[in-house]
């Protein structure tokens, strides 16, 4: 097998555990999967409010060459998010509104960027949300091969192709697509009995006593004092 | 006296320095106290436009641990600022919207995270303001003990229980209870000084000649040249 | 020459390049110029939807010194952007409401800080545009010499006085004085085949096809695999 | 299965592929293994002057808690580089001379540490060798779960329990377990090959001949110019 | 009290505590004081395998002016460790061979920089220990005021002159005057356990043994799994 | 002109002033500029001890592309340094010993490196001394277009073919090339005082005292006060 590859992936997760996911969100869905595939803070959104889950579509860029993203629009599907990342730290610039223009038309519904994007103003009329390590003018070439729908690392998380991506304003968390479904019936039950501790917490009901964590801090000797 | 504790602190900024320092701002207050106090820039607000003043209950956690945060609940009294830092940094995701809800039932304003915020969106639904240093959907355990209402420090500064907090767009700066009612009275004087300021700079008066700095620069050796 | 100069620099931009420069945005014109002049990712806007283009005003302070940008307020024209760095880095909050007051006075339509900016909220209801490196409440003194309308770096790139800056949400890009026209001339030959391409790529076309990849991806090596 | 497991895993590169990969040096190997497997610059070596080779133990745990590092060193056979990774980041000193005995007692020859180190003057002293992200004396707890001997990520790289791990002071770089000795080799002939390139380049002759360049410089646009 | 003071403090660890705190070293008294003080990974020796302890002597600085340095030797007698920061984050080089002769004639035995450090060169030929953020060749300006011998925050510790100092290759960790001889006996008896523990690992006894780790493990869920 | 250019300069500093400034070393030549062409303190060496300076040869590279410098070696003459920088912020691997001998047959003494190095210990055995942003074992193609002795801009300073580039173990500073004499002279005499100031120093003559500082300190306001 060659080193730089375009695998014409299958694997995809089905709509409804795409509505589903997204409708938890990603922190519970975090949760829910056993605090599992935070992405971390870095990644950010450029729209505030939009809240998408679907199938990886990954990427390997080398730095500041965007060329593998265009190999990358043929793979997508309806449902599809874009995951890019670069074989070396960047911020460049490697995404704008005419790759959105093209992937919108391919189905793809977000696009994750471990590098930077540009043409935010664009892309914020068209309603397209990506997440970004950095918004930067700076250009890329179309010069070094790279891969589509290899297994890629994104903020210290395993991404492969087919696998569930949950993004909105907490930033983004991947599921495995052999979890995603076990994982979203967890983040449902998590969704449920939220709902009654927020009207308990909303009633005045302490943590302390809701999770029985009075214990817990007696056994880790921790004292209460009154101020001196 | 144990290394982990819970101090009930009774220190509080009155409602009406409370109020007179938001009405201020905190890049005013942290002028009017002789230029101290700024946290500043690593932490950010989630809702912008928020302008809070309010007494300080302090809370140092284990990195991706927020036990303590809920032991602080307890400690809070209306108009009540709850701050958090980490023994070690940390970005993880310690504060969300149930914790949130509690401590709007409790009567605190906002909360400052020399740390990680989630549930974003839920925040500003709710309204309720967070200064954080990152968003982040990575959770948190509750295994290691803290302490609650001991001196902490955020941003390179000390804060203690009682201190005043104000936060707003442009961050968060923290005053010495001791000191809140005389810097509330500074403040206000540069306010009404301020204002008189800005019409004759509006006017087209420049600085230079307002604050007198021409003899400054000359002194300082700056000289005036025409473009060759 | 002495050290620390103020140049009365006559270099402007005409106001049809301004204008032009600014409907292109950042991006555009940083393309057009042979993907140069990005000030890279670290200067983001507190004001988003704003897209200005002017002359630069340069400013070259001590960290933590403030001095020079009122010294810098008497050489500007109407239509000038002033740009402001330090000899040192520092996010200190080195501009606020009082200096756009001034500026605006002045004709001044923006900044540009290498440093941090503070006032935000009465910078947002001014609609007065800053890009910035951070906010910060922290203040600066005046106390330490420097120099108004020398050369100065800013992201990797040199501004001379008289250089087009072009700012909007993108970030922020730097044309040499002398290549600003030739420049918006290309910059408009790049929207005009722009908005072509967008059309395609939305009809469906492929970029591969439409920038005619495929040859290049079998050159590189780059093989399709089915996946197993 | 269990979210949090020890896993007794029996996969080992053998000792002659261990002492080639140390040979052969991080860097040809990563080369070798077409620019496969850098854990990048943020690993750093506290030792000047080692280079190891070895089958990885993989370490996960909580940030601040180097519980499951004890867990890992009854896992360690003769050879084995034992690498600790944390579940969010942290530089804490999670790792020292009493750790380091322990391994070394178990036959571990050094430790990769993608968080922080302490006691660097008795590992000095010892000459046992390890990579970590930071020095910090800040300690750590032993109170939550984590994992040995899964895959883990450090420096953007999977890395899996008998993946070969080479260290020097170039840094880091990771050979998965099935491709190590296909790697060596081809590590091998590219030595062979440098010694001669090296003799050489060291007689004077230019890089753009040896590797042929000069066409690539000129299909590429690059002109050359007198300077004006 | 004015704004910008010089301390004359008197409060001063004994020599006894210094000799007995520098042979413990940093990352034991951190432990021995409930893993506290420590300043983290930011300051680095530019003098490997020097240990040194004894009294803060404090410094605060305008960022990027070295002025308070110079205010600070008077202040120093034998046996003393300088402690400089700046009121904003600096690295420029606020220190050099010039004023370490000036410190070492008073009897200074060190310095600790929250900023940068030059002539690193003659520093090392003096074998004089500095701790800093950074070396720069960036010099600084004596304009601004600043104070000695107040309560400063550096790493995130607040540091009272006259607070014991203790830095070798690990960093720095600050133990508060009242506490220093409290935790150099706890540091004694620390050292004193560490070696029949380091013998013990040596021998092969484990740390999950020794510490009686299993039993944590299996309450926290860890399950052993062998290698599928 | 063509957007991308090998230039064959013919400027450069003559030996004496290399050597002068190479002794008057990095920090003094700095403070003799006026305080200006720090590189600072991103750029560290990996040999101690080393001091240089030599005129400029300057590269600007494509991230994770050393395509360019392998075209800048046959623009090396005898006691030239080459610096080198990228497009975008790159830490990859670009140069290590191959490329070292090549440079070294042509006469080059050292190498600035704005992004990362490897073969480490190859270098140092070699004794060619490298200052670089990091240590990476990340290698890099030679597919996009670069220049060679065009302005590049490192640290926030501006390069120009024939500089005069001085670099040791307090990091790298950069003199044009017209002013490289009337500095060296500066340095020399700065040189010669300092000697003197360091002798009345470690006399115990206070800097207070020989910079006459006590009336700046008053002037500014500092007070002494005497331990409450």
């Amino acid at each position: 097998m060659s080193r730089h590859v375009i695998i014409r992936s299958q694997r995809r997760i089905s709509e409804d555990i795409s509505t589903g996911l997204a409708e938890a969100g990603s922190s519970t869905v975090h949760e829910a999967d056993g605090r599992r595939g935070s992405l971390g803070p870095a990644l950010t959104p450029i729209l505030a409010g939009k809240a998408i889950a679907g199938s990886a579509v990954t990427v390997s860029c080398h730095p500041g060459d965007n060329l593998m993203i265009h190999a990358a629009v043929e793979q997508v599907r309806p449902g599809d998010i874009v995951v890019v990342t670069t074989t070396s730290p960047s911020t460049d610039g490697m995404f704008g509104d005419l790759l959105a223009t093209s992937l919108r038309a391919r189905g793809a519904i977000g696009v994750i960027l471990d590098a930077g994007v540009r043409d935010v103003a664009g892309l914020r009329e068209m309603g397209f949300p990506v997440w970004a390590r950095a918004v930067s003018t700076q250009g890329t070439v179309k010069a070094s091969p790279g891969s589509v729908n290899v297994p890629i690392v994104v903020g210290g998380q395993v991404i492969h192709p087919g696998d569930a991506v949950v993004a909105d304003d907490d930033g983004v968390v991947v599921v495995p697509h052999g979890r995603a479904a076990a994982v979203l019936e967890a983040a449902r039950r998590r969704t449920a009995t939220e709902e009654s501790k927020r009207e308990r917490l909303a009633a005045g009901e302490l943590g302390l006593d809701m999770y029985d964590l009075r214990p817990l801090l007696a056994r880790l000797g921790v004292e209460y004092v009154d101020e001196s």
